[in-house]
C-alpha cells in the first residue's frame, strides 16, 4: 500500500508538472501572436507605400529574433552550468546550443514537484520575448531606414544585447541580487526596445516633411487604422500571455489565483490607459483620437508590466490610467523634440516602462526606489549605449538611410519590389 | 500514512482547482477576443467614412464595461454575500468594489473540490461577457450616433441594466428560480444587446439615404469585407470560449466530456447556419451574398448558445441552420419596416437568440416553454424599457444623431478628427 | 484506507483524461483558427475584384467540411467497431453519424488512463483537420473557378477523398502497417491538399494574362500584402495546434516535455523557412520579396509537420530552410509550366509537403526510405486520380470555370453579387 501511495503521489507530481508545461506553452503561444499585434499595428499606422516593407521587417525580425536566441541569446541570458556568468558562456558558445534533452520523469519526481516544468517551454516561451523587444524598434524607425540594416541590427540585439540585460535580472544577475523589480519586462523587454529604437531614431533622423522649417509639426496619418486597431487588440489578447505565463506555475490554489488576478489586473489597466488617453485627446485636442486611443491602451499594459500582481484591480486601474495620460503628452513632447516616431513605440514602451517600474513601489512592499532606479539606469544605458554604437558602426558600414528619393517613391518598391495595396492607393 | 493520502489527496484537490482556473481564464481570453471580432467585422460593414469612429466605440465600450462591471455591475449581478439580493447589493456599492482576496488552500481543500475555481477567474469571465453584450449595440447605431453618447449608454448598460438582467438569471434571482434555461446567453447576453440596440435604433431613425420615398431600400455596402470575415471568424473562435467555458468545470471525465461536446456543437451550429444562409440567399436573390453567410454563421452561433450541451450534434447543426435561416428573412423584414440596423445584430442577436432560447425545448427535458416565454418576455421588457427611457434622456440632454451635414461627411472627421483610410477613399 | 487510495487514484486518473481533453480542445481551437489564416492569405493574393468570392470559398469551404466529416468522413476514416474497414463504414453510413456518447468515467478509471480524451474531442481535432486540407485547394484555383462547382468538389473531398488516404495512416490502413511515418500531416492533409488543387488547376487552366504568348510570365499582384501577412502569421500561431495537439496527450512529464519540443520545432522550422526563403529572393531577385517570405514560413510549417518531435531544434531549423529554398525554387518552376497556382499552393504544400516526409528519414530512425515513397506515391496516385475524375465529372456536368466576361470583370460580382471593396479599388 506504501507503494501504491508513492505511485499515485508520483502521477500527481507528473500531472502538475504536465499542467504547468501546458499552461507555458499557452501563455508562449499568446505571446508569440503579439508578433502578428506588432505587424498589424505598425502596417497600420505607415502610409501605404512603405507597408510592404514594414510587414517584411516584422516578419523577418520575429524570424531573426528565433535564430539569434536559439543559436547564443539564450545562452547568454540563462548561463545555467556555464563557469563564469555571463562571459563564461559566451566563450563557451558552441556548447550553449539548444538541445532536445530534458528533464526527466525521474528527476521530476525526485524533485518533488521543484522541477516543475519543461525545459523547452522555457526556451519556447523566453524566445518569444526577445521577438517583442525587437518589435519595438521596427516601428519606431519605419518609413525611411534600409531593409538589411535594420535585419542585421536585429541579429545583433536579439543575440547579445537584450540577453546581456535580461540575464542582469531574469538569469540572476546583478540587479536581481540588488532587489530590482521587474515582473514580466516593463524594463527588460520594453525599455530595452524602446531605448534601441531611440539610439536608431537619432542616428537616423526625421522623415522628410514630418517637420517644418519653422518648427511645425505635420501630421503624417497611418493609412489603415483597422489594421493598427486589429494589431492593438491583438496585443491586448497577447499580453495576457506575457504577464499571465510570467508567473511561470499554475498548478496550486495560490498560484491558480495569481495568475487569475494577474489577467484581471493586465486587463484593467488596459482599458484605464485606453480611457484615460481618449478623454485627454478630447480635452486636448477637442477629438476623439483614436491613435491615442490605441496607444493608451498598450501603455496601460507596459505599465502594469512590472507588478501586476500586488495592486488590487482599481490600483492597476489607476496605474494603467497614468500611463495613458504620460503617452499623450510624450507623443507631443517628441514631436517637439523633433525625435520622429512614426508609431509612438518610444514613448509607449520607453517612457510609460519607466514610469511602470517606478509604480512597483506603489504596491509591492519588497520594492525599493533606489533598486528600480539603479535597474532603469542599468538597463537604458546599456542597451542605449550599445545600440548607439552598433547603429553607428552599420551607418558607416553600409548605411542605415534609404535614399531621398527611394523615401519620396516609398521603401516598398526599393527593398521589396511590390506595393502592400497594388490597387488602392491613389496618392503618395 | 494516513497523513501521506491526505496530503496528496489535498494535492490532486488543488490540481484540479488549477486546471478548473486556468481553464477558465483562457476560455476567457477566447471572449476577450471577441472584441477583435465584433470590432472588424462592424469595420468591415460600415463606409470607409465612419470606420475610425466604429473603431473608437468599440475599442471605448470595452474599456468601459471592464471599468463599469468592476466598480459596481458585478456586485449588482452576483450579490453573494450582500443582504437584500440586488437592492441590497445597489445600497452597498462601496463595499462591493472587486478586490483581490480569493479562496484560500485551506478552504479549497476543505469544500472537498466543491470551490473549484479562482474567483477572480470568475470576474474575467464574466466582465468579457457584458462587454460581448455592448459590441452588439455599437452596429446597430453605427454611421449616424454621437461617439459620446453612446460612451454614456454604454457605461449605463454595462454598469446597470446588464447586471440586473443578469442577477434575474445567473445570479440566482426569479428567473432561475423559475426553471429558465439560457446556459450561455442567448438572452442573458445576445438578446440583451439586441434589444438595447433596437431601442437605440427606434430613437435614431435611419441613416440618410437608406430608405426611398417610395419604400424602397437602398443596399449601402460596407467597405472592407475581408475585414467583416476576419471579424466572423475571429468570432467564431472566440465562441469556443464562450459556450466551451459556461460549463465552468472541466476537471473530470464528465466534465470534460461535456465541454467537448459544447464545442463540437458549437461548430456544427455555425456550419449549419452559414450553409443555410448561403442557400437561402442563392435561392432568394440569385447570388451566394457572402455577408449573408456571415451572419447566418453569427446567427447559428447564437442560436446554440442557450443550450449546446444537450444535442446531439446533427441537432445543433439543424438548430444552427434554422438561426441561419431566420437571420436573412429577418435583415430583409427589418429592412421593410425601415428599422436600419447596418450590420444585422437586431437580427443576429435578437431574433435568432429568442430562436435559440425557444429551441432549448427540443432538446433539454428540463426546459419548459412557459419559463422560455418568461425569461424571453421578462429580459425584453426591462432592457428594452429601461434602454428606451435612457437613450431618451440623452438625447435629452446632449442628442444621440449627429447633424445632417457630419453625417454626410462622415463621423470620422467631426469625432475623431482623422480618417480611417486617408489614402484610400476614393468617394463615398 | 485502501478505498481511499483506490479513491484518490481514480481521481487522478479522471484529472489527466480532463488534462489531455482540455488540451486536445485548445489545439484544435488553434487548428480551427488556421481557416481565418487560410481565409487572408488567401484574399490578400488575389486581385480586388476577386476577393469577395475567395472569402465566401473559404468560410463555406470549412462549413462544408464540418458537415460532410460529421456525415460520413470520420467513420470512413477512423471506422473503428465497424466491420470489414473503410468499405464496411461505407456500407454502414447512416449508423456511422457521429453521437454525443463518450466515455464514461468508470471506463476510463477501469482502463487505468489507457482511455485517455473524450471522444468528442478527438473528431473536434480531426474535423478542423479536413477543412485545413481543403483550404489548400481555394488559393490555387482562385480568380477563375466557379463557386458552386468548387463547393461540390468540397463535399466529395472532405467527405471520401481525404478520409480514405486519412484511414490508410491514422486509421490503422496499409501504410499504416506499412511504417510509412506522417506525424501530423505533411502527406495526410498537406500533399492530399495540393494533389486536389493540381487535377483542378490542370483541368482549369491559367488566368487570361497570366502567360504571355511568347512564353513571358506575368506578374499578377496581390492586391492587400497586410492581410497575406497575418494570414500567414495566423496559420504559424495555428500550427503549434496542429502538430503541438498531434502528439495527442500531454498527461506525464514525458509527453509534456514532447509537446514542448514541437513547440519548439514548429517555430524554429518556420523562422527558418522565412529566412531561408527572403535571402534566396534577395540573391536571386535583387529584392527581398515579402511573397516569398511569407510562403517560406508556410513551407518550414509543412517541411516539419511529417516529424517535429525528433529533430533537434538546430535540425529543425534547417528542414524549414530547405523548404523555404525549395517553395521559391518551385513557384519559378510551375510558373514556367505554366501551371498558374495564384497563392503557390502547390508548391508551398506539396512540393515542400513530399520533401517533409522524406526528410523524417534523416531523424528519425524508425523511418524506411521505402515506406515513405510508399506512402507519397499511394497518397498522391489516389488523390490526384480521383479528384482528377470528380474534377472532370463536374466540369462536364456544370462546368468548373467562369465566363471570359465575367473573368475580366471579376468574379465577386457574378458569383457573390457585391464588391469587396466597393470605395477603394480603382482599377483592375
Amino acid at each position: 500500500m506504501e507503494d501504491q501511495i508513492t505511485q499515485v503521489s508520483a502521477q500527481v507530481t507528473e500531472l502538475a508538472y504536465a499542467l504547468d508545461t501546458f499552461y507555458f506553452l499557452v501563455m508562449g503561444a499568446l505571446v508569440m501572436w503579439m508578433a502578428a499585434g506588432f505587424t498589424m499595428l505598425e502596417a497600420g499606422l505607415v502610409r501605404a507605400k512603405n507597408t510592404a516593407e514594414i510587414l517584411t521587417k516584422n516578419v523577418g525580425l520575429y524570424s531573426i529574433a528565433c535564430l539569434m536566441y536559439m543559436l547564443c541569446g539564450y545562452s547568454i541570458m540563462y548561463p545555467g552550468a556555464y563557469e563564469g556568468g555571463v562571459f563564461g558562456s559566451l566563450a563557451t558558445l558552441g556548447s550553449g546550443l539548444l538541445t532536445s534533452a530534458d528533464n526527466s520523469a525521474a528527476d521530476v519526481i525526485a524533485s518533488g514537484g521543484d522541477t516543475y516544468y519543461s525545459n523547452l517551454s522555457d526556451f519556447f516561451f523566453q524566445v518569444v520575448f526577445v521577438a517583442t523587444a525587437m518589435s519595438i524598434v521596427s516601428g519606431a524607425v519605419a518609413e525611411r531606414m534600409k531593409l538589411w540594416s535594420f535585419f542585421l541590427f536585429a541579429a545583433i540585439l536579439t543575440g547579445f544585447i537584450y540577453p546581456v540585460q535580461g540575464f542582469w535580472k531574469w538569469g540572476g544577475g546583478f540587479l536581481d541580487a540588488a532587489g530590482f523589480l521587474d515582473f514580466a519586462g516593463s524594463g527588460v523587454v520594453h525599455m530595452t526596445g524602446a531605448a534601441a529604437a531611440l539610439a536608431g531614431v537619432l542616428l537616423l533622423g526625421a522623415r522628410k516633411g514630418k517637420y517644418g522649417p519653422n518648427g511645425q509639426v505635420n501630421a503624417i496619418p497611418g493609412c489603415n487604422l483597422p489594421l493598427a486597431t486589429l494589431g492593438t487588440l491583438i496585443l491586448w489578447l497577447g499580453w495576457f500571455g506575457f504577464n499571465g505565463g510570467s508567473e511561470l506555475v499554475v498548478s496550486n490554489v495560490g498560484e491558480a489565483n495569481a495568475v487569475a488576478l494577474i489577467f484581471v489586473n493586465t486587463n484593467m489597466a488596459a482599458a484605464g490607459g485606453l480611457v484615460a488617453a481618449l478623454l485627454l485627446s478630447r480635452v486636448w485636442f477637442g477629438k476623439a483620437d483614436l491613435t491615442m486611443a490605441l496607444n493608451g491602451a498598450l501603455a496601460g499594459l507596459v505599465a502594469i508590466t512590472a507588478e501586476p500582481l500586488t495592486p488590487e484591480p482599481i490600483a492597476a486601474t489607476l496605474i494603467g490610467a497614468v500611463g495613458g495620460l504620460l503617452v499623450v503628452g510624450s507623443i507631443v513632447t517628441l514631436d517637439k523634440l523633433k525625435i520622429d516616431d512614426p508609431v509612438g513605440a518610444i514613448s509607449v514602451h520607453g517612457v510609460v516602462g519607466i514610469w511602470g517600474l517606478l509604480a512597483v513601489c506603489f504596491t509591492n512592499p519588497d520594492a525599493s526606489l533606489l533598486a528600480q532606479l539603479m535597474g532603469i539606469g542599468s538597463i537604458f544605458v546599456w542597451v542605449f549605449g550599445a545600440s548607439l554604437l552598433v547603429w553607428f558602426l552599420i551607418k558607416l558600414a553600409i548605411g542605415i538611410r534609404v535614399s531621398e528619393e527611394e523615401e519620396y517613391e516609398g521603401v516598398d518598391l526599393s527593398e521589396c519590389g511590390l506595393e502592400a495595396y497594388p490597387e488602392f492607393s491613389s496618392a503618395d
